[in-house]
């Protein structure tokens, strides 16, 4: 019998190679001890029917292939060093568009002060941008150096985009799927006081259990995830659970880390505590009304 | 009127890029001041349609992938630091397949001691490959800072991979398509002894332009390309001209170097001193026969 790769989805995929290959970290970038310092490095491909949705501007759709690999050097605390660009269109392409997706590029690389050193140019049937995003980091940000008792926290709301993924209008929702930020700024602050840090792009859920290190457990309480009502109302409107949206969508681009409760007063970013790090070896979630349930490990996955 | 990206084809696709960064090296990779040393990246972006022919394995291609990125670092005369891999394929692809693609891409990064270090995967109708190769180097062999006098030298011959896009047998032609190497080792020889550098991938003709400047030209000659009695014959088998073979398609992964005569017998790399660097602001080839022409700028060009 013969097997697809959509047999084993795409966890599976990343874990063949990884245990062919002693070199790769386990974590949201590489880090290749350098001359007294890292270089941290990420790459990240995004295909248009997959990654952009159809009302994403060609200018919108550049700037998050940037936003996506600095989110990994955000999630690190690493100062930017360098952006390389491979990208492939079709050659019926309009030349405007071609212009807008470049100065998307280029707008994003000014944003996040990480200068385009490089890339490569192809054709292809549809938009694929392979962003590869380099920094520095004297001590990284490892995903689960956390400890017992640390509070959990981010770096703003989450579930936003999975809300607007199914809205139209021009709103907090759409506008957070169609011109993510990275945090790249709050990385910088966090790398002096945070215990961990992950980038949340799979979901809250996913993240979790991906940071989640044997031994420990995360709580979670919903009334500090800082849910609207209106986020509330519209999610009844197109019938989905809001808390799905919160925990098993994604593409938040917001930071996830923890922090001893010594510091977290010292701590000068916009941030909302959401939960402590446990030994309860599972991760759950304490209600509105009171009752704990378990957070399942669920989230966007590729090739399934 | 609307212009389409092929209108104006993939070289006035990159300058319009390069012109709206001030951050780009115009060379084979980036080159970034990196604590005391010099950090080089490139990317290169394979697309199974365009890039690998039917008959490759997939071993092949994922050993091709790798091979591209770091015949850029040789060209540099840079030593491997780490291979990051971005790859998306197809929902049905067979996991056998999947294996055969990895182990080439792993295999490959063994063969050039370049550690495979992180990475991304994807869903995509075909194949597509994006490595990113880093290295380092003090003093990166650059493209065009070769003197008046200096010989043209290649690290091998020229032509094979292009003839082999026409044969389907096992011979040293389409081993050349199959199974191309980079000269990493040659490439950190060289960049104690050249005087510039580049990798073969356009075409020679190609290469020579990209690296001419101002005020200064190239004589190539014919009897120095040793070209082989059956090369000739296959190509008049396939109604192909020799020369068109050796100069205008490319594949080769061969380096093109420049060296000063005083330092050319201290060279211990295999090569072959194919021209001179000239001040006659023309690209020249010296026929068999006596007669001097004029070598065209053309070569594989992509969005044309």
């Amino acid at each position: 019998m013969s097997f697809k790769v959509s047999d084993i989805g795409e966890k599976e995929l990343i874990k063949y190679i990884i245990s062919n290959s002693k070199n790769i970290t386990p974590d949201d970038t590489a880090v290749t001890p350098f001359n007294f310092s890292n270089l941290i490095s990420t790459c990240d491909m995004l295909i248009q029917s997959k990654h952009f949705p159809e009302n994403m501007s060609y200018f919108d759709m550049g700037f998050k292939a940037v936003t996506v690999n600095v989110s990994d050097l955000a999630a690190m605390g690493a100062k930017p060093l360098g952006f390389l660009l491979a990208i492939a269109f079709p050659k019926d392409l309009n030349l405007d568009s071609f212009k807008q997706l470049i100065d998307g590029v280029i707008n994003a690389c000014d944003y996040y002060e990480i200068p385009l050193i490089g890339g490569d140019t192809n054709e292809a049937s549809e938009i694929i941008i392979s962003g590869t995003a380099l920094g520095l980091c004297d001590n990284p940000l490892m995903k689960n150096t956390y400890n017992l008792g640390d509070l959990i926290a981010v770096t703003g709301d989450i579930g936003l985009a999975a809300l607007g993924f199914n809205l139209t209008d021009d709103n907090i929702y759409t506008n957070k799927v169609l011109k993510p930020r990275a945090r790249i700024k709050e990385g910088l602050i966090l790398k002096n006081y945070a215990t961990s840090a992950t980038d949340i792009t799979d979901g809250l859920a996913s993240e979790l259990y991906e940071i989640k290190k044997d031994g420990f457990g995360f709580i979670i309480y919903e009334d500090k995830l800082n849910i609207s009502d209106d986020f509330k109302k519209l999610s009844r409107d197109f019938n989905l659970d809001y808390l799905d949206l919160i925990f098993h969508v994604g593409e938040d681009f917001e930071l996830l880390f923890t922090i001893s409760k010594d510091d977290i007063d010292d701590l000068t970013i916009d941030f909302n505590v959401i939960g402590e790090v446990t030994d309860s070896d599972v991760v759950e979630l304490v209600l509105d009304d009171g009752n704990v349930v378990g957070i399942k490990n669920k989230g966007y996955e590729h090739l399934c």
